[in-house]
């Protein structure tokens, strides 16, 4: 097995990261915002843009995998599990905010992380329609944009009065989780939704504090949790333990800000 | 008094309203996601990037006007209104989307029209991050992006149930008109929120159906009706008056689905 911590490797493996992100963005690009799209009809069996763009970007990031890092796993929304020998796990979402997608926002994006026995290493969050990607891990943690190239550190806000708080949607979950996310939402000085998860970016650049979901797949949290996680700040589940499963996910720029949060959700839904 | 119906003086508007655009794209993106933004703290005197960022833009905008156009009249959101004489109003909103401007989003926009005594006739949304320009009016109706140059037209979406609705803030309003804004959304396929100007943009390009707004001044609605209307889409109060006052507003694209959704909000204000 090789060595993650080799600066070496870690500089392949960044490499391929973004190989694969440049993929993505050339296979989905020509699908975006083309045509009057309908619908998704993706649960009804159909083949609609986003779908043929959602399959076609993983199947790019597949191929690069096979030819460069064939010893990996990978976990696809699309494609499932494939099985590896190095111990690592490349987990893609090949587009992450279909519904943003097909509405045309400029906020869904590309995931691409890589795990290993200890949950995500390096982490990719791409906006392909701005040409925006978000980085972090093993010691990098930058935003490469239309604008330029920046450091990203998260920022530090410990109160809740003084965070800016984002989720997707107003429902965010069962009846239950929208209890709990509202009354952090009471706490907090501004509510924001709508960004899919543009919005973990926004947090380990800095310009937010908090982002607060429910019911996700290990493939929508493992590149966010890298990518915050590389700029300072912290993601759990709303117990406080390690969210790289899915499920319900806290994202905070600061250890207070978390724990004040992590007590009025657990508090709610004790 | 000019003939605004002159295709000489059409051109030289739109070659103001586009140098407008790129002074307040200059003026304000040296101001966006810098340094960690604290708070909007406007409404307390302080000055924060936002203001900044605001006022710079406008004033950027009154002096190209102020030597190009001295005959029109301005009317601006921190500036408030300048007298004229040729019987034309420019609207200037230099950020719409204050709240999305400090979270660091990229869907607050600069918004500009120009009206004449019927309202709004040619009118810009553009998101200078993105360097995304909405543009409408004088028989013109194209979006300007990073990936080039396209038409703009609504989608023929007739039905509720087929139709994508987008609001910024999921209270919308008052209490009466959240409840009458819910009775719209429980009848369409999908209700998205959080991106402030930018969801009429999409509404011209075809990529969504309904904006349905309440609580709006007049220099954020002036610059969506132009580029709405130019791109075959419909604009009203929720009366179906003209909406170029502001106040409460619902854009559409066709008038099939306007009469539809204005009907159910009559309904619930009644």
């Amino acid at each position: 097995m090789q060595d993650i911590e080799s600066v070496t490797l870690q500089a392949e493996l960044w490499s391929v990261a973004e190989e694969l992100a440049d993929a993505a963005r050339a296979s989905i690009l020509p699908h975006f915002r083309q045509g009057h799209l309908k619908a998704d009809n993706k649960e009804q069996g159909g083949f609609d843009p986003v779908t043929i763009a959602d399959k076609a970007s993983e199947q790019a990031m597949r191929d690069i995998l096979n030819k460069r890092r064939p010893q990996d796993a990978i976990l696809g929304e699309e494609f499932g599990k494939s099985a590896g020998t190095s111990g690592l796990t490349w987990v893609l979402d090949p587009i992450d905010g279909t519904r943003g997608f097909i509405s045309g926002t400029p906020t869904w994006g590309v995931l691409i992380s890589l795990n290993d026995a200890d949950g995500p290493r390096l982490g990719i969050i791409d906006q392909p329609y701005i040409g925006e990607r978000f980085c972090g891990g093993f010691g990098r943690s930058e935003v490469i944009g239309p604008h330029g190239t920046a450091n990203m550190q998260v920022r530090g806000t410990t109160d809740l009065q003084d965070a800016v708080l984002f989720s997707t949607f107003p429902e965010v979950g069962s009846q239950d989780e929208r209890r709990a996310f509202e009354a952090v939402s009471e706490q907090v000085k501004l509510t924001r939704f709508g960004c899919d998860c543009y919005a973990y970016g926004l947090l380990a650049a800095g310009h937010i504090d908090l982002v607060i979901e429910a019911s996700l797949n290990a493939y929508d949290i493992a590149a966010p949790i890298a990518v915050i996680q590389a700029a300072g700040g912290i993601v759990t589940d709303w117990k406080g333990d390690p969210a790289h499963d899915g499920g319900r996910t806290l994202a905070a720029a600061t250890p207070e800000l978390h724990a004040k949060a992590l007590k009025i959700l657990q508090h709610c839904l004790s």
